[in-house]
């Protein structure tokens, strides 16, 4: 096929786009620290106070001086006076002398004079003034000391980091009540097709329903950026271009998803071409599925043609544009993954990396995967799957009973 | 301690109230099918037609009679003739005589007459009518079915599945715009101490900034409920109850986040015990930091009492609240992780879990998880690590080099 001009790898069509000097780098932006769960850092955030900003009690207890604890056991305790109910939030009152102890609850302020905590449940009341201490104490035992939990000037979030719940909790302790972050990107997807229907219409002899402008929308917001829709446009390249160069002015990223003939794609090149310079930098990926996949950089601009057949379009968005647009700000994901069984061979084709969606099962504790072997290009395939195995470019195919890292889609 | 009267695996302590009878289900509402991502179907889904619901072209090519390539091949070649070029999202004009073909694009409907669809590079043209074939082919080659995707009636999504991409195309291929879905649950989160500030505010003498109210908030919406947060409540038992009472009445689920100490526990305790019967059903569970978690069942709501220490607080919330959220709508999610080998001993007790933080690398691409072992107290060792290790009851710990699942926090 000489369409293809030069088939390139996976991790090969995703470097020509990001390791270009055209490649676009991300706008920041500030807001409220609450908001900004799973955003990326656009910058490091360092403590501006020690923390805790004063010495905690782990435990319910008493403050003790160590050495009245000293040689102590439960066959041979000691006896010390409490001289306060250190009450939580507030500071103490008293400065302990030896053989006084005050009363503490876990997160209270440690009296001065005071050097460790003992446990409830290592004393026993004896009267209103005194307690039994049953155990020896090391100095520090049960207190969280000034600036343990963070230092000031110390790095809490590094640089191109997905905010966390706990990264959330860190911040507002600190009081960091806002954020520098990278703005989400608007991007564009552009559906064409005469054959397709909106998906609220009767069906009609020889067409159907568009599903892409769908998946690839929540595909966009599942990694956080905002999606911009327009209206499916018919086979024409004058009609196209004139749609392409009006999303091209209102978003950060195009994604054209255009039928998978050779007519459909040669039309999507043609008005890529036409967006600006560069232009196409991929034009064939050796992959399956997703083989006609069309990545460029137009004026700054990633453009991306993805393959019309749907499972195509939802493999290349997840293993090749959602690495692309993480490289935009520099983010590195973790890719957790599930260890199975395969129950069944796989074939494949070495020089060519293959994307199998697998049914998962448990049994005995094992999991198996089931390859879905269908035809690549029905969306139920996805659909009757729970996540896919990624078959490398070396290999032939993987063979039953082998182990296999089994992806999630989302 | 005799605080905890009954201290249960984290197993048993899930269980005891999701097989309760009073354990409540989830409502269910209709919604636009575009807007169910990450949402749960309450029914089945079955296909209400064939579909495709026409024969298409797999490639782009020629769709023609199998006869016509009986014994072909490039050394021996048949020349058929081409009568029509099929428009996609048309029906074709013409029914194929021996002989003849048609020109077809991907996803062209098939027209009468043929039975397969010989690829574009398999052939050579001719002239304007004559194409020259270099291919056998056998019936059905390159050619997607009638009722291929799905037959009418056949299940396409189980109850209890989170809705993904490929399933909300799938549904609108269908013609499928609306869903059944479990509605959002409104949990209710209930901060008191003496002890906090809000995080706006300067840090005075004794007291440190609520961060559970924002860390437990921001986990409740990343599994797809709503949050209800409450004023910061007084260590004061009649003003607890009072606010209590109120946000029982507006919400589905209450979470208390109540300090760490035996005092603000007992409080807490006091205020579930009067929401409803039957109450309190698990007090202390036999986990690593996380002890004093209180689960109970008020008047046929679930109530929780989650430590105050905030890395408690969340691995509680991870491991026994979101089980006991996913089971009041009967859904299984698959739990991906990173496979690592441990950089050091950890050690733990039998008969308890502990949830250690861990921080990732990867060395010759081997990933390695280095346990960090600071206080477990402290919300920073959960914002310098990476995901988490779960060292199972009957272990007593566990040792360098040994193989872990690493899960991720959200």
């Amino acid at each position: 096929m000489s369409e293809f001009f030069e088939v390139v790898s996976p991790a090969e069509a995703i470097s020509k786009i990001t390791s270009h000097n055209d490649f676009p780098s991300l706008k920041t932006e500030t807001l409220d620290t609450i908001s900004c769960h799973n955003r990326i850092t656009s910058e490091s955030v360092t403590s501006n106070s020690d923390l805790p900003h004063f010495n905690r009690s782990s435990m319910d207890g008493y403050a003790i001086k160590s050495n009245d604890s000293s040689g102590v056991s439960s066959s041979s305790p000691n006896y010390i006076k409490v001289i306060e109910e250190i009450k939580m939030g507030y500071t103490p009152n008293e400065k302990l002398k030896n053989g006084e102890c005050s009363r503490i609850f876990t997160g209270g302020m440690i009296p001065e004079g005071a050097d460790s905590v003992i446990m409830e449940e290592d004393t026993e009341i004896l009267n209103d003034d005194f307690i039994e201490i049953k155990k020896s104490l090391s100095v520090g035992e049960n207190i969280i000391y000034k600036g343990e939990e963070t230092k000031k000037n110390n790095l809490i979030l590094s640089k191109g980091h997905k905010i966390r719940s706990q990264d959330i909790g860190s911040m507002l302790e600190s009081g960091i009540t806002s954020l520098k972050v990278y703005k989400k990107l608007i991007i564009g997807v552009l559906s064409s097709g005469d054959e397709l229907l909106d998906p609220s219409e009767d069906l009609q002899p020889a067409k159907i329903r568009d599903i892409n402008t769908y998946t690839i929308s929540t595909l966009i917001k599942s990694i956080g950026h905002k999606v911009k829709n327009f209206p499916i446009m018919p086979d024409n390249f004058e009609s196209q271009l004139e749609q392409a160069k009006k999303a091209f002015n209102e978003c950060d990223i195009l994604i054209f998803s255009a039928g998978s003939s050779i007519s459909y794609r040669d039309t999507t090149s043609k008005v890529i071409s036409n967006l600006g310079l560069p232009g196409i930098l991929v034009h064939g990926v050796s992959v399956k599925p997703g083989k006609p996949t069309i990545l460029a950089i137009c004026d700054k601009k990633i453009i991306i043609g993805l393959p019309g057949n749907p499972v195509s379009a939802s493999m290349i968005f997840t293993n090749i544009i959602r690495p692309i647009i993480y490289k935009t700000y520099n983010f590195e994901p973790l890719e957790p993954y599930i260890l199975c069984k395969l129950n069944d061979d796989i074939s494949s084709h070495t020089g060519r990396v293959d994307y199998v969606p697998v049914k998962l099962s448990v049994k005995d504790g094992i999991s198996y995967a089931q390859p879905i072997l269908g035809k690549s290009n029905l969306i139920n395939t996805l659909v009757h799957s729970d996540g896919y195995i990624t078959v490398p470019s070396e290999k032939r195919g993987l063979y039953k009973n082998s182990t296999v890292k089994v992806s999630n889609y989302e």
